[in-house]
């Protein structure tokens, strides 16, 4: 059951109160004004008969894989096209993606992939979708640079990158695109204002508003509240944080923690882990290692690719001679050394889980070691963070985590800073995203808590469709969940998933029968079992349960090899449940000798 | 690497400032002193210079299957047997309880098991250690009906089971041991003061100091000062909450919540999920019904169960007429009715889960209902939980969690109240227990923090061995984890627990290959694969492989099965990794026929 399924239409239009903001209107570029003038003039001549289609291909009802579309007669463009990570009933599956046959049906229409930023619940799924799909793609400079990274990792030929700064417009078909510069825990993270015949949909990415940034700027509220005069017809917003009042709290905050760690820690080695994408926090980190007058020193794959390519792109100002490489920390002291290292999230791979497990020989982790982890568990991590926290002090290491000091900010806008949005973009209609149905529902709560709002919470396959004055429902579309499992993608069905959990709690019996291929006549059986516990003696028993039920047989009279497949299985199952009290997977195995 | 490992020796006694807590000590039975007394007697008669063991069975290192063994001589007491939940790497198990083989080895030495209350993570693995030893069990009242249910499910006969009261003194062997009371999450709570040859344990089991429970008194500190004044040798105590700055909130903060609540939804159908063994929650619940003119439905096997014994014994007071059988909830309105439900954990099977899912016929969830969830999220549920809360959003209902409004306490002591317990014991020796060893080792420095303090930190299998004035580490004996498994305990191995993680992951390929019995020539194959990816083509592809592999060699030169199983593996290991990208457990059958 959704919240207002039903068609819902805005019958009068909010009054514009454009006075209030005109203070703000001078800092805004003239020319991008002049832009969207001669843009506004062609979309008019597009016939308006026709509906705007926003399609939900995922992050709506799951914190994941974001991706939307937004259709207009023959054109649909695409904002971001993330990833998810497996859960607990999808074992083996290395990423979940969108299902995206719709935009592969439709190839044709597609003009464009606007990327909101560079984090993988964004950009994750965009060299799968590339694979099918031939489109040019736009984001900012990082952006574009983690992008060529994939790219890179998946041998893609010929992709068609966009580097756009914040402020730029630009035309995809009917769709004319604004990038507005957002704060978020990555850099280059952008809103997009799109104008539609329709009207004009105000996309807020992830977003928090930090009016003390560390690097870059803070949100571009006057533009924002610009649009929001102009008149907005859909907003579609972050939820993540929607449970908490308040706002969230300055990077600011972070650097004052980390240089109070590092005046404190003099002494010692600081290993210092963090998401290599946070650039803006690897900045503060270098900072202040040339302010205590420390070396440098990258651990983990990502780290260092990503930390290279940012300085690259002017992301990232790296003094010369701060870097050293890993292999040469033993010829530093302890105090003239940080350490900074991927695995904030206990990954069993990452540089930082296998310093606290002992294996990795470049960092040895001792009592001389203060360990900090910045970012904050994301949920379904706490195992394995809290496994590698408790393996560091083994280690004699300190380690600072986040429930012991604000070594860590989210990305994303609490209550208060979604009611100044709310407040700026003043929208006719709204649909929460970037959330699981119960911050959709809570973000609605708040969103009608602030006016007279239309709002629809859509789910993954839904379809919305706008006209300047109606929002509804129309029809629903193939969507849903892609497994990337090896080298399989479609092949993955729940059917193996199933299997693989079956398999998993209950473990597995084989039961090999050898036929006579002229008699049909029982030649020979063999039972095995795996991943449960069983004995020789119980073995043996299986085997002659198996005998003695098919001695009463006459197999020349089973069909087909499901029957006997069947027949098999019935012979076992309740010796098996009486030995075990398990319902192992029984595998039955006919063979004609 | 341990802290303080090595042998450590407090050198000076500490001054016991009598004089301080004198007003305290009126409070006190002095008939409890009179038996202290006797018993002190007795026990000087006993040789000293043995040394008293202490050794850790589970609960050090680890939230869970709290056991605790003192063995002095030919006296062994059990402290606890608890169980623990699996984690993601044991798929299949039921539960995990602690590997006892020490005691089983020590049944004849074994004089009693105390048990501090009657939390799965201290009577769980009771069931399982009585069926190996035959020891008298000594708890209070709610623990001991919690015992009982237990039991009686295990078709357990002849257990010894005795009732005590806090304040009660009992003598097993050379200890003897005092309940004191303390507050924690369920009623009947004690910690253990010890009389030992060498000196005083003192065991905090699970506590913090409510100064207004809502039923029940507050902590016996004067008592527990007492103690401390008379002389502690060893102070174990509970660490779970050692990260939390201050003091845990009083159960009197969630009567305020629940009452507002109660008013605030006069109208709608309430369901309140909670702990069934929380008697004291249950009770509030129970007077807010009363108050606020509403029956009662208990809802959920456990819930049900509990609160009849609870009511039996007297410690849950149940008005007449307010409980209501969950089949009648449809003669009332919903102003008129609250369900009190389990499955605040969202288990796959309880009845939270069920009605938010649709599933449960007794209860169909509505925009009219207002669904309170009466309990913290245990680390590594988070994902179960909100997919409940997710649910129940969908069907319409409101939802209530401890994330929007305080709505559960813990039943741990935060630092302050760990302060508090360690200033009135005062021990010469300290071993934290009952956390990771993140918990363990802050415990330690909290504890330093107050004084000269000797301390350690214990891992499982750890034997402390104490004198009257030191404490060291003696022998290692074999402890660990044990893994109940539908009918098997003993027999799944880490390797039964490797394989089904192995086949969960990448699947299976069962490769028979029929040899003829007396010319060992290759008669048949088959290949069968679970679990992945495969079709009709790759199986042919695999069998042709091994066919082409085993043609070359001579079958009758291969001695043995495992050399044998080893060929067909190799002949498509590659193969199967190239085609997919995955390494599937390869299980070779081999059958002569």
């Amino acid at each position: 059951m959704k919240a207002k399924k039903e068609k819902t239409t805005a019958s009068k239009d909010k009054k514009l109160n454009k006075s209030k903001l005109n203070k703000n209107k001078k800092t805004i570029n003239k020319s991008i004004k002049k832009s969207i003038k001669v843009v506004e003039k062609k979309a008019k001549k597009v016939s308006s008969n026709k509906v705007l289609k926003v399609r939900f291909l995922g992050g709506v009802g799951e914190i994941g894989k974001n991706m939307t579309a937004l259709e207009y007669g023959k054109d649909i463009i695409i904002i971001d096209a993330g990833v998810t990570f497996p859960e607990g009933n999808m074992p083996g599956v290395d990423l979940v993606i969108p299902d995206t046959t719709f935009l592969e049906q439709n190839k044709a229409k597609i003009k464009g992939i606007v990327i909101t930023h560079g984090h993988e619940d964004h950009i994750g799924g965009l060299p799968y979708l590339l694979k099918e799909i031939n489109a040019p793609v736009f984001g900012t400079k990082l952006t574009l640079t983690l992008i060529e990274n994939k790219i890179k990792e998946h041998k893609l030929n010929e992709v068609n990158l966009n580097c756009i700064k914040p402020n730029t417009i630009i035309k995809l078909g009917v769709f004319t695109i604004e990038f507005i510069n957002v704060n978020h825990s990555i850099a280059g993270a952008v809103a997009l204002s799109i104008k539609t015949p329709v009207g004009v949909v105000f996309h807020s990415g992830d977003f928090k508003i930090d009016y003390t940034p560390v690097n870059g700027e803070t949100m571009n509220l006057s533009r924002i509240a610009e649009i929001g005069e102009e008149g907005v017809l859909l907003l579609m917003a972050d939820s993540t944080n929607i449970e908490i009042e308040g706002s969230t709290m300055s990077e600011k905050v972070v650097k004052d923690t980390l240089d109070h760690l590092f005046s404190e820690n003099y002494k010692r080695r600081l290993i210092i882990a963090t998401f290599a994408s946070n650039v803006h926090r690897l900045q503060q980190i270098l900072d202040l290692a040339v302010k205590y007058k420390r070396k440098v020193a990258f651990s983990g794959r990502s780290m260092v690719n990503i930390s290279e390519a940012s300085a690259k792109i002017g992301e990232l100002d790296i003094p010369k001679g701060l870097i050293i490489d890993i292999e040469k920390i033993k010829n530093y002291k302890n105090e003239e050394i940080v350490i900074v290292s991927t695995g904030t999230q206990g990954e069993p791979m990452s540089a930082l889980t296998r310093m606290a497990s002992g294996e990795f020989n470049k960092v040895v982790v001792g009592e001389n070691d203060t360990v900090v982890i910045s970012a904050s568990v994301i949920p379904g991590n706490e195992k394995m963070i809290y496994n590698v926290i408790n393996n560091l002090y083994k280690l004699g290491a300190e380690v600072v985590y986040e429930s012991l000091e604000p070594i860590h900010v989210s990305g994303h806008a609490c209550k208060n800073e979604l009611r100044i949005l709310h407040s700026l973009v003043k929208p006719k209609f709204f649909i929460p995203v970037h959330g699981e149905y119960r911050h959709l529902k809570k973000h609605v709560k708040l969103a009608e808590s602030l006016g007279n709002i239309h709002s629809l919470i859509a789910e993954i396959g839904d379809t919305v469709e706008l006209t300047s004055n109606t929002m509804k429902f129309g029809e629903k579309f193939q969507a849903g969940s892609r497994f990337v499992d090896g080298i399989g993608i479609d092949g993955l069905d729940s059917s193996i998933l199933k299997d693989r959990i079956h398999l998993s709690e209950d473990g597995l019996i084989v039961v090999v029968v050898a036929l006579d291929k002229r008699s049909k006549q029982l030649s020979s059986i063999e039972v095995v079992g795996k991943g449960l516990v069983v004995n020789e003696e119980f073995i043996n028993e299986l085997k002659l349960n198996v005998e003695n039920y098919l001695r009463y047989i006459d197999l020349r009279t089973v069909c087909n090899e499901e029957d006997l497949n069947n027949i098999i299985k019935r012979s076992i199952k309740n010796n098996i449940f009486k030995a075990t009290k398990k319902h192992p997977m029984i595998l039955p195995i006919v063979l004609e000798v």
